[in-house]
């Protein structure tokens, strides 16, 4: 069995302190597959123009991502033009052309509709919507995420698709702007309120939070002393975070909890490179590596004191 | 053996979305010494006015704080008053009345020179300096707190005190400013070239980050659903933080760990009512069971993966 995702395929141009990236293989589809990767089967669905290069879809093939969800329109792919030399931990956008994104209708076939696990990457919440409802009974596990865009610009059409998921992630700016909330406690019940069981608040540089019914799991970043470009590093959180709890044999909080330090792991590696530079080439063995620094990172004695 | 700590004793009036509270106990002294009370005991040093309260003095003794250290001048207590209403995380300073503080003139007697533990809490860095100067060779271990004040008047005095400390504790904005480094690992890595083999820098609501020369400690905040008032929430963790560390058998990277956690936990005691209201009538059980709450906020399971 596979995950099926649906998001976007993009060329992204960037401008970070490091440098520049222009017209690089990027969107959040892409970014979760490959992440996902590692892990798990993963079905792509998107849509790329005439344009988009042979090389770029062997790339996801060598991932053993099936890329048969992926329609090919007439026009140009998406693309997405953004600076980050203000500040690391956001970007200015400066320029999107949908292009064939426009008028993407993603058609759900027999195969891609009994899936296990299906993650909903940011895009238009119609969209995502569609593909949910396209999904066989035998749909265990839902994700989506999206972006403040949606949330200014179809906020019923967001809430809706929340509504119906299992898992929301999502940064922490948009849970405080959807709920109105200040407080990352008080937006993630707020958020759960709408529906979804599980809430996965992006913390960026401060690493992520996971709200469920009985508990609550906060870990940091892994520290990344040159972030080169942050680009896709939700996404691969996600990819990371779905790809390791589909290989699981059930969806307990153990799972979780070890599929959000997975998540946080994968995101830690797209930033130390352009694009999919880093998370195109990782081996099992380095992402084993940083899962052992991340726990040495955080692991404390649970025996306390001895008081005076 | 106690821990001789020096730094400011005030009146402080704060206004925060959840309301006001008016010339309430607080100062730098004040917070890390009520919080260290908890482990360890405490010596406190710092200045007080005629219009000090007795049932002041009475809490910090029925802390079994040493308030012999405690210097009674002409004229009024040092106050502090300040917004918190546009951002909880971010005091803005109305008022400074320096008062007592500005002719203050620590003096350390035989007895509290032989301390083995030293903090020097937020205060002008020449006090700092001289109250160091004081110690005898017993002394083990020193920390020092600081604030933006010192970096912006008095940048040659800080610097110099930092490069005699064993630990700089300090906020994110602050470490980030004294090096010019936006990047946090960078940040400490440059802090750590000024002297302090320990540096811990202060995330706020995100948490803690411990910088040591063999080793990396990372943990976000123990999340707190209502923040009334987070003046003294960096003092409280560096008083559980010392606190703690005071009671262990020697400054292992163990104990250094778990006095993070227990600085951790103190600080979000704090923040919970105003002023010094939840710090001051605390039980160890209440402190045991957020350090057993936070374990579970933060564990997860070494044990990796079966990947496909």
């Amino acid at each position: 069995m596979t995950i099926l995702a649906v998001g976007t395929i993009a060329y992204d141009s960037v401008e970070t302190p490091a440098g520049t990236s222009n017209e690089q293989l990027g969107g959040s589809g892409v970014y979760f597959s490959l992440s996902a990767s590692y892990f798990s089967n993963v079905t792509l669905m998107g849509v790329i123009g005439k344009d988009f290069k042979g090389s770029d879809i062997s790339l996801l093939k060598s991932h053993k991502i099936d890329t048969s969800g992926i329609k090919t329109s007439n026009g140009n792919t998406f693309r997405w033009k953004a600076n980050y030399n203000d500040n690391i931990n956001n970007a200015i956008t400066l320029e999107t052309q949908l292009n064939v994104l426009k008028n993407f209708d993603p058609e759900v076939n027999v195969e891609q509709s009994n899936s296990e696990y299906l993650f909903l990457a940011n895009i238009d919440p119609k969209l995502q919507n569609k593909v949910l409802h396209s999904m066989s009974h035998t749909l265990k596990f839902s994700a989506l995420d999206t972006m403040d865009f949606w949330i200014n610009n179809d906020i019923a059409g967001l809430k809706n698709i929340i509504s119906q998921v299992d898992t929301l992630i999502i940064n922490e700016s948009e849970a405080k702007q959807i709920t109105d909330e200040p407080n990352l406690s008080k937006a993630a019940i707020a958020l759960s309120g709408m529906g979804p069981q599980i809430i996965i608040i992006k913390l960026g540089e401060y690493g992520v939070s996971l709200f469920a019914s009985g508990f609550k799991f906060i870990i940091p970043a892994f520290p990344i002393e040159n972030i080169v470009d942050p680009t896709g590093a939700g996404d691969s959180f996600a990819g990371g975070f779905m790809g390791y709890l589909h290989t699981c044999p059930d969806i307990s909080e153990n799972a979780l909890r070890n599929a959000v330090v997975c998540g946080n792991v994968m995101a830690s590696f797209t930033v130390e490179d352009f694009g999919t530079k880093k998370i195109r080439s990782l081996s099992m063995k380095e992402i084993l590596q940083r899962f052992n620094q991340f726990w040495e990172l955080t692991k404390f004695e649970r025996d306390f004191i001895k008081i005076k």
